[in-house]
């Protein structure tokens, strides 16, 4: 597996229209695996940033209505030129003006990848998903019991929206519609801090921007590597230390992430 | 006393207009106490996730014509469903909008609490309070000797705004009108930090929403929290550290935070 | 020496309209240098914020058209009232409207000091620089080979545009028109970190305000602080931290900076 070689030798540059509030961190782990970020949410300034970047990731999480313009245009434009383009629909079902601007994202531009929890990615395929803030509705959590019904009904969503659905939580699913990964990586832990979603989504624009033949295992192991370092940060976590340095040691264990030490620690299998 | 306990068992959801210095930081202390935190400015936004919140967090440090609008809404209508709302001056005093907006959202929305420095809270109590910046102006420090005089000013305050005020600097004191907590938690070098204010004003909320018999003692244990989180951390600060892990491991601090640590540390006298 | 005891004992205050990606570690490294930071960007607040402050800090990094409005505004009447003003035309040359922006600014507004990568220099000096993001394009590097040129072409641009210009790289270069410090501090690792331009302008703007006889060197010692604080950081970093916690530790290594350090590190040239 050469996936993170890919992206430290390849370094794509990715437009990052991301919300305030992890934006830093988003930026530091795209860092962190040897990618560069850029950001950009003005109309007129966001089809020439997007030219010269590789991929593009919108994140709805603050959104208003200058950005959410600035969101289209963009996603046209990197459209237009082949570019990977993602779609990170944050809040998705907590509000009219989140869920039908995921909606119409998803018309009007053409996704490679659409990433949220479970409640996000109900909202989207239509189903009543009741969103409790920014984290998956408890109801609607995946686990080993309702596992293989929820994979037979991504699979279909990820086929209607013709895009690899990756849906992250306890277990986290990436599936192109015909292949899913189950992935059991990561630390409960991790759901005390803000923005690891925000994260792994700039993170997987990089991947899959360097593994462009090879875009479902890209986005699989961008989760397992997210996953992975949150298993790695928490050995070297002191006591005394919580969630705000546990943020920032993942972040670093991104960083000290090879192939090698992925492909021993990336705990999943495909059906 | 069991007010963390309850926010950690009801894990109330935060919705927070605040500025972008310090937005991340204030996302992770609410995630940190054990509940959930939200941001929205938009005004098309804020009526439907203030709805699915329990607490809103005003806090005007980035304000702008836009968001200023969105603060109105959301207040009003956290207001109609008799929600938490807190307001943070940030800057009051520092210029005529600033002053003006918080004048005006004290008019239109009822606050639960006015969080702020002592120059802030001179400002929006009419009298002549010179704000350098977001810090207190050195000359209106609250000190042992003019503390007497502060806390009748303070309390007759609280009575007219019909808020809970807390007062944080040197001496931090959290009046309803009635009783007024005075609390010595604290450490001088957290002034080095952005953003202990709005951390504390965003944790105040969780505090206050998982607490609502107990208002009072919520707002002034949040402040007791946010202090000795700060002595908790400077024991494990390292001489070559400085603010910017100091101010990771306040964080940590707080996510370590129990009603049993707080109870031995919170060091508070009631007037 | 006494640059870092003037910030210190003056702590100048900092008015930043600043990128929000990089905002909280700006305000950060400027309270651990001992000055204050004030952040605004809305037309009706900035002419009051920067009234009050002692220097004024344009980064263009997330600029957009109502921003770039307070720009204009506030640069004004920063002249007007003589404090230090510095531009850090972020991405100038990667997009139309940051080109723009850059160039209109520094014909509307006097600046005391211009600071960025080569790249952005290059396109403001009219020359053709290509710029990869918010990277400096490789082959518009600063080394050894073409010091010489560079310093000359540099001083040129920094006469025409009556501005101390720092240019940041591989090879740190600060001018006036007349002497220009070569400085080689730093390490090749701060690469990996977001924002470390953006936080040398923050804290470059409170070095100048605090030494105003004597801003060339001034400019010349804060790119000196910060590259020794990334040496100093970079001792303390354990084999499995990354960017992440660099990024805090060279906060941390600025807030325990004082001249006599900076003396002994400071590695430099005159030409």
């Amino acid at each position: 597996m050469e996936i993170i070689k890919n992206v430290r030798t390849k370094s794509p540059l990715v437009h990052c229209m991301t919300n305030y509030v992890t934006v830093n961190d988003v930026a530091n782990i795209i860092l962190a695996i040897g990618a560069s970020p850029i950001m950009s949410d003005e109309e007129k300034d966001v089809e020439d940033i997007t030219s010269i970047c590789n991929a593009l990731c919108i994140n709805i999480g603050t959104l208003n209505q200058r950005t959410i313009k600035s969101m289209f245009i963009a996603g046209k434009r990197a459209n237009s030129l082949n570019h990977v383009v993602l779609l990170d629909p944050v809040g998705a079902g907590a509000s009219k003006l989140r869920t039908e601007t995921a909606v119409n994202l998803l018309k009007e531009v053409k996704f490679d990848v659409i990433r949220g929890n479970i409640s996000e990615i109900k909202t989207l395929a239509g189903f009543s998903g009741s969103t409790k803030g920014v984290d998956a509705d408890v109801a609607d959590e995946v686990s080993e019991d309702n596992l293989d019904a929820v994979i037979e009904w991504l699979k279909k969503f990820a086929r209607t929206a013709g895009a690899i659905v990756a849906v992250t939580g306890k277990i986290d699913l990436v599936t192109d519609g015909e292949k899913c990964y189950v992935i059991r990586n990561g630390k409960a832990e991790m759901k005390s801090i803000t923005g690891t979603g925000c994260q792994l989504s700039g993170m997987m624009c990089a991947f899959l921007a360097a593994n462009p033949e090879n875009k479902l295992e890209a986005a699989a192991m961008a989760v397992c590597t997210m996953g992975l370092s949150g298993e790695i940060a928490k050995t070297h976590l002191a006591e005394y230390e919580g969630n705000a340095t546990y943020s920032k040691r993942i972040i670093d264990a991104v960083y000290n992430m090879n192939d090698e030490i992925l492909e021993k620690g990336a705990n999943y299998e495909i059906r």
